[in-house]
């Protein structure tokens, strides 16, 4: 096999077990543990891991393929909540690793973040989240105060949302190749007989209801990163949404589509959606809420705060004629009281979103390539 | 509050999110992110995460209190398996993440641990493993041919298990931050109706069987450890082990206790079962069967084989009386070909676990502290 890689040794050979039964060359794995530059698109950039258009690249094409050589059902959900079967009970299960830079933020921490995030991937399936798992990769040298901050806030998370961490791992890396914490958590939930909530139920016509105004988390995350700190009274939005969720059920509306815009946005969680679910979307961008100092931020960093992640916001895919009750049950749940319509689905332009701007003008809303807030949480 | 570290601020208010709104000295968040040296047993070291007292310990003084503030039965679970209650199925529910150094060794790679690791764990339970999540931290510069081979390899141990990969998340972090990839998987199993296994049902007279040649993984990785490169002929144990469970079960004996003895080897295992079952354990130790190759490489770093990983071993705990029918069942599976009886449990010397020596003296095993082997899996 010729070197792909002029400067080191070939990874796929090192990654062979056969050559690491020879003591020769090959047998230096710090060449591919090791980062190298970036070389023709081959390597794994921040990008990839920022819910953007890079991320489901490698999803599509990295991951899927490997996992799930033969697509079904269930694997088309890789990236958010699978519902399965266990034993007779329709059971979610969902994944997600931490990796929020700083570990505290305004508003909440890692700890929050692990819980309120794989909670509310639960919660946008319909479930009722029952279990959490907890592993921890630690950083060698990390203040053991630390560690426990982090998890009185998660183990406080768990408890305000109900749930119980049931099973945990702890690993430890060598300074230099971690960042103090990581935290992986695993829900389990079980959804109720008839709940059948997805992209592929979406419909024209719909209406796209958001929970609250967007961009606070990443906002609030970005104002206390080194080498960006700025003044601001923003605070994360992070929330456990599964209360919100069951208010909403409640009214006995079909909901068809639930999705927590996290990293990416709204502008991605809409993107992903108008894909799967074969639409077109149309958004009123002046109906978006935005706090102002969410959009002063925005606009000094030269970010789109459709594009900057939330923590404890849903947009909602429900028919026109139950959008009002919908809306009402919403406004009524704390989590829920900034809660507005803010578009609709379309047969046309299927797959595509636009915004209608202030001016009455459509533009495209892009699937964000993901590069501008890596480690958001 | 007096500044406990002398040479920085403190983490403690450093995570609390009320300073982190004043911009001034204490927003340096790199200051508790990054590595710092060891001081009085305040920080994590890297046996923290080796499977020993020390891991013990954290578990025990930091991670349970946190989480989970008034131990119950699923609360002891902590570490293992948790068998909980899904819509009336009674599910067990894993998760490990895996930052083996290096990502492939002999006999195997990352992924085929976080595979087989992950199903082994649910076995010890009892449980039928059906669905596995797998969340990845990849670090930035890492070859996307890597990620590619290492997904390949988790794609095909799923498969030869019989277990899907139904959700997924990926995360990417700078260089620096990570090594290469770190995976983490959660699963998902069924425990049959009458399945009754876990330390608690460990008796005096129990029969200790192991099924086959012990610390064969950990050498095999440190065989290919920059700084420790060795030329050996042994492979990785790496291999998913709820067929041989079921064959065991299938035998109608009851089996008492089952566990894989991963990281902190066979020692820690005994160890932890003996002080959860509140029973002696003694073992003859030259029946535990340990390859020359392995012996001679333990020999060679200054290890004890008992203290080395496995990660296609196990140990049971049977009735005496079913010890025969069950050693049979065992070794007419390829992955229990191996298995011999090495000792039994007492009523004596609760909680300690002692071995009589080829020469008919005994000596204490002791769990070990953990440091010797840091990223084994």
């Amino acid at each position: 096999m010729p070197d792909r890689h002029p400067t080191g040794p070939d990874p796929a050979a090192l990654l062979d077990p056969a050559p690491l039964l020879d003591p020769a060359p090959l047998l230096d794995p710090a060449t591919w543990s090791c980062p190298v530059p970036l070389r023709e698109g081959a390597v794994v950039v921040m990008g990839h891991g920022a819910g953007g258009a890079l991320s489901a690249e490698l999803i599509d094409d990295v991951v899927v393929p490997a996992l799930a050589p033969d697509p079904g059902a269930v694997l088309r959900s890789l990236g958010d909540a699978a519902v399965v079967d266990v034993g007779g009970a329709t059971v979610a299960i969902s994944t997600d690793s931490f990796v929020v830079r700083p570990l505290a933020f305004p508003g909440g921490s890692i700890g929050d973040l692990a819980v309120n995030g794989t909670v509310n991937d639960l919660a946008m399936a319909g479930a009722q989240p029952l279990y959490l798992t907890c592993a921890l990769i630690l950083e060698e040298g990390t203040g053991l105060d630390v560690v426990e901050r982090v998890l009185a806030d998660l183990g406080a998370a768990a408890r305000r949302a109900g749930v119980s961490v049931v099973t945990g791992d702890t690993k430890v890396v060598e300074s230099g190749h971690g960042d103090g914490i990581y935290v992986n958590t695993t829900g389990v939930g079980l959804v109720a007989p008839g709940v059948r909530i997805g992209p592929q139920q979406t419909r024209p016509d719909d209406v796209v209801i958001v929970s609250g105004p967007i961009g606070d988390h990443g906002v609030a995350v970005l104002s206390v990163r080194d080498g960006l700190l700025f003044d601001t009274q923003v605070r994360s939005d992070t929330a456990a949404l599964h209360g919100l969720v069951a208010a909403m059920l409640a009214t006995g509306a079909e909901i068809h589509t639930l999705r927590d815009p996290t990293r990416g946005g709204l502008a991605a969680t809409l993107n992903e959606i108008a894909r799967s679910s074969d639409v077109g979307i149309e958004i009123d961008e002046p109906a978006v809420p935005v706090r102002p100092a969410v959009a002063n931020a925005c606009a000094m960093l030269g970010l789109d705060p459709w594009s900057v992640a939330n923590e404890g916001r849903l947009v909602a895919f429900v028919p026109a004629a139950a959008a009002e009750d919908v809306l009402d049950a919403m406004r009524a749940h704390p989590l829920g009281a900034g809660a507005v319509a803010v578009g609709r689905c379309l047969d046309r332009h299927r797959g595509t979103v636009v915004a209608r701007t202030a001016l009455g003008t459509t533009r495209i809303v892009d699937l964000p390539q993901g590069e501008q807030l890596p480690r958001i949480c």
